[in-house]
């Protein structure tokens, strides 16, 4: 008998459920996190996801989602202050046809400076690379975080 | 003595402000409106965006932003259900550095499919090339509103 089933499909596989994501949180709510993205495309890369184990945003009640849009918008105005950006980038990919990589809902936060990549529109082709990108290492991570939450 | 203004910039010359925008209107709520996009990558492209001309979702208060995305949630479940879709992606480029083309705020839907392109990231490539893009006729935009509307 063959037994399928997605990868991190549970709570324990789940790397946004590790009880390690809070040395990464720079910023929360009662139901959410901002977190530093371990494999950032740009300077300041994060997401934003429920503390809850929740696959789409659809599952979300609408309380949720006003909590985790205005989490989001207040974190990613911090991380324009701190890298002086001009813009930002602003992605949720539902559902593996879509392109989610992690079945754990996120939005992702990318700060944009003019010029910092070839092309503005560059930015989603090294969002796709996932399992490619350079990684920071867990001190580089941990250290992103602390100087986010400190600013 | 040179003038410089970024296209679209005022009220005036922005399509999201034209008055034909009510015809492509799908759904609505105070103050946003969802619409058809006239150059879809794919069945069931949309955009909303806000009534009033603002170029930032940072410009929004936190009220106008939980009416902005349960408005988008809504619209992009109609989306998911009139095309049996299996996920969607939904995005905001800010600012130019981004890759916001029209200064007018405006979220991607993109009712996702398996399958539905060569490589599920493939959506973001066609999102960037707006003016290459094929475009439906008025009438044809229309027609998608009104089908979705009455769906």
């Amino acid at each position: 008998m063959w037994l399928c089933v997605r990868q991190h499909e549970s709570m324990s596989e789940c790397p946004f459920c590790a009880a390690s994501i809070a040395d990464i949180t720079f910023m929360e709510s009662p139901r959410f996190r901002a977190i530093v993205n371990v494999a950032p495309i740009l300077p300041g890369h994060s997401l934003v996801i429920p503390r809850r184990h929740v696959e789409s945003l659809l599952a979300l009640s609408d309380d949720e989602v006003a909590e985790m849009v205005n989490l989001s918008r207040t974190a990613v105005a911090r991380l324009m202050q701190v890298d002086d950006s001009d813009g930002f980038d602003w992605t949720i990919q539902e559902s593996a046809a879509a392109g989610q990589s992690v079945p754990h809902l996120h939005l992702h936060l990318i700060p944009r400076r003019s010029g910092d990549l070839p092309d503005p529109g560059d930015w989603y082709a090294r969002l796709i690379e996932f399992r490619d990108r350079p990684r920071l290492t867990p001190e580089e991570v941990v250290a992103v975080a602390r100087r986010l939450r400190e600013s």
